[in-house]
């Protein structure tokens, strides 16, 4: 219905993507890394939806990742990414800690909301993590990633820190298992279609795009 | 590699993957029913592995599952099997119990091995379950099932129970444990690798071939 686009209603804006994930999340790598080429391409705006897992964990009684719970999957959850890594041409790098805590990018990614590094900066997290085995709760890295990418290191790491960023990825988080949510990367279409997983980024965006066209 | 085709050494067959599923499990509904098309089409040949998940489950500290003990994740998983089956044109009926009893189906199969019916039997008993909400331990239905894909319902029923097929169905349930299985869908190339997930049939199908193509 691209014809709507000329309509200066709010549903004639693109369509959107909710993409949910945790910076330490194994599978938001490869997810974080392909969605803005895929989303641009088929003409879906990504929303940037950082929340803690956690919690979500430790409702379902789990003190840690799944992946360090149950050892099978876990031995082949690392394979996999190594594979899809590869695959993907995306560097690969196993961390010495996992799961890593997520707190600081998460705010920070909150921090830097309606800036245009933003993406930039949550690529070059999980890039720091997963590819270059880095820690990424230690500010000095996150830092260095900020001033890299050309954003204002100093002042985004103080303002991740005030109390409107902290409550605000508390909320996140919580409206991330109202909504269902129980893993990451999730993505959540306009019309409430939850997709699970790495492999369903390419099925949300095509929902996303389908129930929009339909509204 | 084809050109090996015609040495007549044990290398030179098609590439095989293994088909590991429990006819209980939700997501090996929609993989069993894509994967002869799909393994066809890329010249690999699939070697159904029926199995049990209660004792994977159970190893895990899991009395059914998992899908039934995490809330979120199965309410999720029967919405995104129905999304599934719509996008294929395949029937979905939300059974009234889950997960169903597997092990009659599982027998059968294996005591069809070889038999030019046996992905047809496959097929109908996943579809009977999801498509059409019937009962898999119910030797009146797997009869009927028989009966209408052309095969000895009467005999095979019989030799499900023997006590080889029996010894056969634990054998190969033990084997997909020392393979690292830990659910289903799962498939094993003729290297070894495993991939799990309906989502992964593709990129296990591109596997055995690169791989085979590579020996």
């Amino acid at each position: 219905m691209k014809v709507r686009k000329s309509a200066s209603v709010e549903m004639a804006a693109d369509p959107t993507l909710d993409f949910w994930f945790d910076f330490a999340s194994t599978y938001s790598y490869p997810a974080c890394m392909r969605i803005e080429a895929l989303a641009s391409e088929a003409g879906v705006a990504i929303r940037y939806r950082p929340f803690l897992l956690a919690p979500t964990f430790k409702a379902q009684g789990w003190d840690t990742s799944p992946f360090n719970i149950y050892e099978s999957k876990g031995r082949y959850m690392w394979r996999d990414l190594e594979r899809l890594c590869a695959e993907m041409a995306m560097p690969f790098r196993k961390p010495a800690e996992f799961p890593q805590n997520g707190l600081l990018p998460a705010r920070v990614a909150l921090a830097g909301e309606g800036e245009a590094w933003r993406g930039a900066f949550c690529r070059s997290v999980f890039q720091a993590q997963f590819g270059d085995g880095r820690r990424i709760d230690d500010p000095a890295v996150i830092g260095d990633i900020l001033t890299t990418i050309g954003a204002p290191a100093r002042s985004m790491l103080d303002l991740a820190q005030s109390d409107p960023i902290k409550i605000k990825l508390r909320t996140q988080t919580e409206e991330a298992g109202s909504l269902g949510i129980f893993g990451a990367p999730s993505f959540v279409t306009g019309d409430g279609e939850l997709f699970w997983g790495n492999d369903r980024l390419e099925s949300a965006i095509a929902w996303a795009n389908r129930s929009h066209a339909g509204t």
